[in-house]
């Protein structure tokens, strides 16, 4: 399945895609969803209002999740580029739901950067509560993937030794369109083509696939941590490609497009505006 | 005023502390009072139910903040202490809601660590949604203060560059008994007394008006990144005497008690269990 969370009426539904329709699903978001035990079937056999999918203005996948957790230094080219070593233990960050927006919002430039940068992820989606996870709890856990992209502010996330004030800006984040389920790309540990596009010129090019630590390790690793809940994300990391590590440096400025996207997942496609 | 969020019948429950005597707000907690333009009246003026203080068994002061945002090195003799220079800007680091417990509720040293440090921290509670505050929003956006116990897993805290996954455990930090509100501590830059015991040994000892970027400065800062929202916390760092700094290093045990308290403010009692 692919499941949304739509925007309409001053509201929100959480939607199944069937063909080019966006099916009600009964309640105000995937994340309200995924608080249902049984909402792999609830979501299989709805049958509410109908919306077409031309046109539809996505809000985040999950409009409030009660955690973003988001990995570092986990494709072995963007470890390389950044300069560092191959890590022992996935490196973690943290966004909160603030930051997020919908597939194709407009990124809305700071003005108190000049560095704002890309990063496509593969997002995992919690869709059961789990802490200390087992490998099969934690691929169990699984509701889904979503891309993400990481938009970064580098020179507030390199003020200090903690990243946090360069990657929970407001608004920043846009991550959809869709939860894709498992089955459709493969399993939980999926091999997916994932790219970033600035203005049609790719960025980021790279494979799932070859992540160091994949989906239901970092589902273990981070419910060691913190219990995870029903529409929590976890932002797998980010390929290397980003406009921080070129020589000379590369940033997004007012009036491009960027389009981040996941081979079977879809893709989050912002226009990066100015702020007013 | 003295405010705080009581356990009761399996719910929790808003309340003010007057003299010896909870008495109930109308609202299930803080975070739901503070989300009213007028929590200031309708908590002066609330009379409903009311319990003895005696007994009283405090839930974390807002059981769920949208955000915890933790300030690193921002008391002079702590950042000489780890080895730093005074920063030009604040080091942020985040925790979670599921971070959170009450004032006087067992931390419980997970299994997987056996360096637990403690950190007592002022604690700014947001009344006032506030974006790009201003000096005057910010200051008016404080609805108090409280204490925090920043207990931190300096073991996961220093597996990478970033600490996030020592400073998010589960159920590991306590925050309260009270929100105190400006003019009962001498306003929004308020000087007291912060100190922390570990079974009666004093550990930590200093000033909060000796802090480098001060409560409205922060609300300032963290504004310009993420809006702020009623019931977010800022803890506002640490004075020097943690455990990890120390030589030898001294990290906390099955069977303290650890004692954080701000003058004014009230204190955090635990009792440290091993897990079961």
């Amino acid at each position: 399945m692919k499941l949304a969370t739509l925007r309409v009426d001053g509201g929100t539904r959480a939607v199944r895609l069937d063909g080019d329709t966006l099916v009600d699903l009964g309640y105000d978001d995937l994340g309200a969803l995924f608080a249902q035990d049984d909402w792999t079937t609830l979501a299989a056999n709805a049958s509410g209002a109908t919306w077409p999918v031309t046109g539809a203005d996505f809000a985040a996948v999950v409009p409030n999740p009660s955690k973003v957790i988001c990995v570092g230094h986990n494709y072995t080219d963007h470890i390389k580029e950044m300069g560092r070593e191959l890590p022992s233990y996935p490196t973690i960050f943290p966004k909160f739901a603030d930051s997020l927006i919908g597939a194709n919002d407009p990124i809305v430039k700071p003005a108190e950067t000049d560095a704002l940068d890309w990063e496509v992820e593969l997002v995992v989606v919690v869709g059961k509560p789990v802490r200390r996870a087992t490998a099969a709890e934690a691929a169990d856990a699984i509701a889904g993937f979503t891309v993400m992209n990481d938009v970064s502010v580098r020179d507030w996330q390199f003020r200090t030794i903690e990243w946090t004030q360069g990657k929970i800006w407001d608004s920043s984040t846009p991550v959809g369109p869709y939860v894709v389920t498992p089955d459709e790309v493969g399993g939980v540990r999926p091999a997916l083509e994932v790219e970033t596009l600035v203005d049609g010129a790719v960025m980021q090019h790279d494979d799932t696939g070859t992540l160091l630590f994949d989906p239901v390790r970092l589902v273990q690793y981070v419910s060691t941590v913190i219990r995870l809940n029903p529409g929590d994300l976890i932002a797998t990391g980010t390929p290397a490609g980003v406009g921080h590590a070129r020589d000379p440096k590369v940033y997004l400025v007012g009036g491009e497009t960027v389009v981040t996207r996941i081979a079977g997942l879809g893709a989050c496609t912002n226009k990066v505006v100015k702020a007013s």
